[in-house]
């Protein structure tokens, strides 16, 4: 009997999960079905989120990333999912698709998929989750999640790592920095990329400036650049984590090493201190909820004849009809 | 007997409008109910969608265009509803009020009114629709409708407006231009603001490119920076609209006179295209699907017990049941 696609991705074949990864984008049936199967497989991967403005050297840095995890004492199997919600005609995912290449085409232990795609942001964040899902299911021990910018689809997307990078880069001005003090609450690791470029002691001070905004202020200014190194005298909250601002550079390596060693401090702050589960948990309810209202709509629509919409839509454009007054109607 | 709230509003009382606004941010039910009762009155509104990156200058453009509306041989009611979805400590929203706050306020013909809330991302854009129905319905003639940024809350919130300013500055720098191009597909009017300063050449040199992508090449490159000029030789397409290029400087009024001729010869354009009503409907379409997938939500959670999805959720945990089969479950 022939396998089914869910047991070819569970037996690695690339062909199979490439072909599986554009079923789940666009949701298809037969993607949809295989990711069911899928399912009971996932829960095993680390989810790591990278977001920060372009420019900030973002893709290199996940590059270099993912070579350390590859050349580890124990390699790990790493996927990356690069999720650019501009427009198509940019061509920045193709671009940094092309430079990551370099370095990591033909090692089968590494995945490169990108999403340039500009649907509804509900749709994105839902691709991305399935995406994941998939990786997580073929054996992926690692997955970066790349994002651009610092928009609601980052914060919806960064919800799904479990260890979430927020990627700086000195000199983007201080006018850019403002809208970025949103992100912070969701960063977990700070880092000031492209270290070597003057401005970099502004851009740090300016990221503990907001950092003491977003937690609590004596913590921060005692801890930040730091990993959870409380003084004894305090007592421990296991549930806190204050972010590190590490710096690097992408180009040539430098501090990735110290990025690396943050990112294991936070997969083992999050299992010890039961956040791992809680965010298993969020993103799980998240899903569900997701695919209820999905499955809610899509069912409902069959129910109603095209042309009792269009004749709603009508009564609305005329203003003899109001929005909940058509629900109303709509809901018999 | 006393007036009802939508009495009040139509009666043009501000102290009703502002808590109004603030119950259908809230979504609360008096709130939604008054817009039912409102509904009939809108319709009327020119809505303009402004946005533009932190830096542009974008809400002193707002602040003039509203007192060009106002100082008009046959003066406008304008409302300004500036939407900022990052954090709420950024204190950017309530910063642009207090510049606007001199030139506008007293004037009984102008409402400022702020969201600076991060809920959901359909949240932002529905409680932004709400608002501008109140304000449609409580007369005023033009809605400026103020975002912040790029990315999809901005294209969501533009899809409310008639006509759409994507506000750039020159030295925002190249890796920042290239995220903007997917915005250039939502533009109506380009408008580079501090076109005193160096660079702005160059900038417009990037925005030129850039549409001679998103629009077909020998239009663009033959009329950029102009409003529908076509030589007669070329058989005129009413629904074709090029949109202009303009330079202003917010500080002192350089070049807003010509911005608000362009904004009124797109009005003029959308009409006699049919455009406008085009627009409307989509509006309209995408608000009652709005609310019917939030009726429907409810209504269904309502039927749900809290332990029977809590149960579904810790088995979705457990591995033990696939999000499909959850919903299946909850679907009976």
């Amino acid at each position: 009997m022939a396998k089914s696609v869910a047991e070819s991705i569970l037996f690695g074949e690339r062909m199979a999960l490439a072909r599986l990864l554009t079923q789940v984008e666009n949701r298809s049936f037969e993607g949809l079905a295989a990711l069911d199967e899928l399912f009971p497989h996932t829960g095993k991967a680390h989810l790591i989120g990278v977001t920060g403005a372009p420019g900030t050297g973002k893709s290199s840095l996940v590059n270099q990333m993912a070579l350390h995890f590859r050349a580890a004492a124990h390699p790990k199997k790493v996927a990356i999912v690069a999720v650019d919600p501009s427009s198509p005609f940019t061509g920045g995912a193709v671009l940094g698709d092309r430079v990551r290449m370099r370095d990591l085409a033909g090692d089968p232990g590494v995945f490169i998929r990108s999403m340039a795609s500009r649907g509804s942001l509900g749709g994105l964040a839902q691709a991305t989750a399935a995406m994941v899902q998939v990786f997580d299911a073929a054996g992926f021990d690692v997955i970066l999640i790349e994002t651009v910018g610092a928009g609601q689809t980052e914060v919806d997307i960064a919800r799904l790592a479990h260890t979430t990078l927020v990627v700086e880069a000195p000199g983007l001005g201080d006018e850019i920095q403002a809208i970025k003090a949103g992100i912070l609450e969701i960063a977990d690791i700070l880092v000031i990329n492209k270290a070597d470029l003057p401005g970099v002691e502004n851009t740090e001070r300016a990221l503990k400036g907001m950092l003491g905004v977003a937690h609590p202020v004596e913590k921060v200014f005692r801890h930040h650049g730091q990993t959870m190194n409380l003084p004894d005298s305090e007592p421990v909250n296991a549930s806190l984590w204050v972010p590190p601002i590490l710096r690097t550079i992408a180009t040539d390596g430098t501090g990735v090493g110290e990025l690396m060693a943050a990112i294991g401090q936070h997969a083992e702050h999050l299992r010890q201190s039961g956040e791992w589960g809680r965010r298993e948990r969020a993103r799980l309810e998240a899903e569900l909820e997701a695919l209820l209202t999905e499955t809610l709509v899509r069912k409902f629509r069959l129910s109603v004849s095209d042309a009792h919409y269009e004749e709603l839509v009508e009564r609305l454009l005329q203003r003899t009809l109001s929005p909940w007054e058509a629900v109303k109607e709509l809901m018999g």
